[in-house]
């Protein structure tokens, strides 16, 4: 099976198409002005000097690169002349400023040249591997081929002193992410020889390898606590593993390699049932940013970074590919309408790094009287820009091809995964996808007359128990997924349950046991104080009956007023502990978990207490 | 207001004479043990040398101090000739190595003599606080002096530096303790100047101190940010806040200070309505061991640790002389049988440091990717011995001199706070308290012949609505006492109501929110794993009206059976999340927070999922 690439997309208007307009049209823009402002642009004349402000750091290399891709994946679908004119200008400097042997590294260049190769934690492979997905984006994109050439000299560097010589002072990557970068730049140029370095580095890591001596070590935290095939649980850095995961199944898949697919198989498992938060998050600990043990899933110190809510659609997206799952299509969704969306404002101008689960008043400013050791805490606000800044052109990056997770295809069947109002170019025909989704659950398939072959549609897991497809073709439900045969034009409709429900968690997760989330379709709601008032612990919900969907103008959203209880506070007496309680009725506000905090700093809840 | 001395109280045979005999016949020879096996005896020969074992260490003099002030405690009440004679050796090595100006400190003399009195956190106030303690009781109850002339000569020294001279590095104590302890030598000696300079460390901290740059630092964390009498709220390291409030409560008792009991008052209710735990223990993280903001209070991750529940003891007791108030007995029976009592394993054998509220399988563990990161958590099994020993010798010397709390007098009235069964010698007679207290709540107060004035009987908060006095003397309740009128031979009889019951926490504690926990009297209740099962979580309590009290020969506990409900885990098929969940009846066995995991490691919690 193949992931039909966003290029054979276009999104039609609808949620989506809004999202990418004001990514398009403000965010890139933003993240560009930002980037700027920092240095991050001027940084590829590799003019700095000591005393200089603004002085380029390790990662920057892969912040401009995935600003470079975002644009090349706006300009696919619309030209851009301002976009592709500075992004040229990059190019340009990149080509001035490659040494001779090939190597790129607008830090190590400047800063330390003696010292390129040596420090494995220092993100060399991973902007490397960054400037490769962008150099093949912008390929794509423009037909341009310079800054790809650019890039395969690098990497025939990187590919002689890691895999032929092994000459370099580490091994493998200590931020994963040339991996699957190498077999995208395989796919794009056909050569085997980019597969196998990305195989290299898979087939490498984890065998006896120095794990550097600093701040957040630990063999774990880089993945390299066992080779790979033998990783049977995600840990440590949840950004870098997802990264890996990814690449693994990208290795597993073009070698059907069993021993890695089984490995990749057993991490989903891992991740899915004992690791992932309701909204797709993932990284359960600001310590390493860090997968921590099963069922440890706290709300308010979570983790959650929007990258790592990201890394997790790249593994779950390569995972669909290989079986035939309804659950990767479900973290997919899950993800992208939630723990995704969470990491940019609604108006495209501030961002999450962090999309923790709750933001609570008293939980803030903990340890207050220890400044050197407060426990690393979610700012409640979001930030026009991040000194770490990873998560701004990753988002832009991601909403310019969110048509990627819409379809894939085998010989016989297009399998549709996520309701997208699109026109999706198969092998098989061209495929029209109309819905309102997911604020409405009605979603219609239209195949053009030359179409030919089967349809699956995913079913989602909030609906598998109550859904309609019309005309009843006689649809086989199989693996989560709807099988239809098509000959021709022909026009379906399937409507999915979307009526609120609630969502209990295992009640191994400690902080979530007696509590209730509510879902709506693939969104999971939350409530804020500027609606709810600032107590939101008060608040309690029992069954999900007696509802009301309401339309919310300042955030464009279609919210849930369910009749609950609070908590009289006056029980209390200003104290801590009381005999007795008293409840009285009320109306609770959520709204989408995706607009949270966009009115001002304000608490935030997803699991309420429940009856 | 006077509180009744324990000296003057024979404590009779029932909950707390059971407590004492394990401490004096068990508890004080394993702290004794331990601390010979660690060389903390051995420091008073002075003559550790570098390279040698066991390396002094800059708290040790208190660990011993503490367990001299233990055995002075015990053999005032019998006599214990093999520890007296420990204590002997002991007190002529401190003659044989006090310094020719008085100097005393086993760590610096030996470690670091160039340094005295140059490091701020290095416990040296402290330790001679502590020593100053056990010189006072040792004389209490030997009437030998030795060591008593010992500490004056030292703090006669102290005197001079600190308060004299002002000719230390620093001004005030890094670790208070020693301000208590110069009152009770004042109290002692009738000598004003030691209420003097302990009326001088309080008068002079928070004076534009410099904090100690090290690796706990801030002003907070020492109680420095401030002067003592602008402190309103408690912060920084519980331990240090309350030996400090509890030395200002002293002063401002001893002078009729106003400013400064305005501070300890506020302080007082700051701890009580916004960073109590229901056990009574204090200090909200493991991060500087410290107070943090209103409201946090985290169940796993508190810290409680034993010395800090013994520190509010010692501030409320302190408090209760100022004000009548039945609050502060509250807190004191609160704390000492639950989060002081819970620091001593059943068998008197190991301890626990830390007091947290719940011990999870599921939360134990975390950020094993990142070893060297991982966040502070408690150990769910009990240790016979702590290279940071404060609290086992602690635990000692408090259970010892139990008998502190139970009165009080003033000119017309003696105050019974604590319902502990004794015979307690005031000056208005001799009171006999009988009682099976707090497994039965019918407690017996008889009057001698000679008794003249009024009684007041502490209400515990827990029966305030529901208390029976027999005969009914008239009896007038005032600020939760009940004053009852006494003329020669009397017998009252005070029927509390020790039912179980449900008590709830504010909406704002965060994790406590939906959740309830049971008390049955002054104990708080758990439930254990061993008892109930691996998922504590899964259980559910609705009222708290269809219960069984039932005998535990094993623990010599009395606990409480409850009928609950089970979340069926099956619902979750092994993953994460559910829309729908399902539960069984079950019974839930809760026994006494003080006799937590008694029986190996297991999972508890106080707070349960409720209704």
């Amino acid at each position: 099976m193949e992931n039909i690439s966003f290029r054979d997309v276009t999104i039609k208007d609808g949620f989506w198409r809004d999202r990418q307009k004001i990514n398009a049209e403000k965010t890139i823009y933003n993240v560009r002005d930002r980037f700027a402002e920092t240095g991050r642009f001027d940084a590829f004349r590799f003019e700095w000097k000591e005393g200089m402000e603004n002085r380029p750091h390790i990662f920057w290399d892969s912040d401009i690169a995935k600003w470079i891709e975002s644009v090349a994946f706006i300009i696919e679908k619309e030209p851009r002349p301002d976009l592709e004119k500075k992004v040229d200008e990059v190019v340009d400097l990149m080509e001035k400023n490659q040494w001779e042997d090939g190597y790129f590294n607008s830090y190590f260049s400047v800063c330390e040249p003696e010292n390129r190769f040596t420090n494995r934690d220092w993100h060399e492979l991973y902007c490397a591997g960054h400037l490769t997905e962008a150099a093949v984006a912008y390929y794509y994109a423009t037909g341009k081929d310079k800054m790809l050439k650019i890039m395969c000299k690098y990497l025939d560097l990187i590919d002689r002193i890691f895999r032929v010589e092994d000459s370099a002072a580490f091994h493998t990557p200590g931020h994963e992410e040339i991996e699957l970068a190498l077999v995208k730049l395989y796919r794009c140029t056909g050569e085997k020889k980019w597969l196998n370095l990305a195989k290299h580095f898979i087939d490498r890591r984890g065998m006896q390898e120095e794990v550097p001596e600093d701040f957040w070590c630990s063999s774990r935290y880089y993945q390299s606590h066992l080779p790979c095939r033998e990783q049977l649980t995600a840990e440590g850095h949840s950004v870098r593993a997802c990264y890996l995961y990814a690449g693994m199944a990208d290795i597993a898949f073009e070698y059907d390699d069993e021993a890695l697919k089984k490995a990749c198989f057993s991490l989903f498992d891992d991740i899915y049932n004992k690791k992932m938060y309701l909204t797709g998050g993932i990284g359960q600990t600001a310590v390493g940013e860090a997968f921590t043990v099963p069922y440890d899933l706290p709300n308010s110190r979570a983790y959650t970074e929007t990258c790592a809510a990201i890394a997790l659609v790249y593994f779950a997206s390569r995972m669909q590919k290989m079986r035939v799952d309804a659950r990767f299509g479900d973290v997919i969704e899950r993800a992208i309408f939630n723990g995704v969306l969470s990491g940019v404002s609604l108006d495209g101008g501030s961002f999450f790094y962090k999309n923790p689960l709750e933001f609570l008043h008293a939980e803030r400013g903990r340890n207050v009287g220890v400044p050197r050791q407060q426990e690393p805490f979610p700012e409640a606000v979001r930030q026009r820009v991040f000194s770490c800044s990873c998560c701004p052109p990753n988002i832009t990056r991601f909403i310019a091809s969110i048509g990627d997770y819409i379809c894939s295809e085998d010989e016989n069947t297009v399998y549709i995964h996520q309701y997208i109002a699109s026109t999706v170019k198969t092998a098989k025909g061209e495929i029209e996808i109309e819905t309102g989704y997911p604020y409405d659950g009605k979603v219609k398939i239209v195949t053009g007359a030359d179409f030919r072959g089967k349809l699956a549609l995913r079913i989602p897991g909030f609906s598998k128990d109550s859904f309609e497809i019309k005309p009843d073709a006689g649809a086989v439900v199989k693996d989560g997924y709807a099988y239809i045969d098509v000959a021709g034009a022909a026009e379906f409709e399937i409507n999915l349950d979307i009526s609120p429900k609630a969502v209990y968690a295992n009640p191994l997760v400690n902080e979530d046991a007696g509590r209730v989330a509510v879902t709506m379709g693939p969104l999971v709601y939350c409530a804020e104080s500027v609606d709810n008032g600032e107590n939101l612990r008060a608040l309690k919900i029992g069954k999900i009956t007696d509802f009301e969907r309401k339309f919310n103008a300042g955030l464009g959203t279609t919210d849930i007023i369910i009749k609950g209880r609070r908590l009289r506070q006056e029980t209390f007496e200003g104290g801590l502990y009381a005999y007795e309680r008293e409840y009285e009725p009320c109306e609770i506000r959520l709204i989408p978990f995706y607009a949270c905090i966009n009115r001002g700093e304000c608490d935030m809840t997803v699991w309420l207490v429940s009856d």
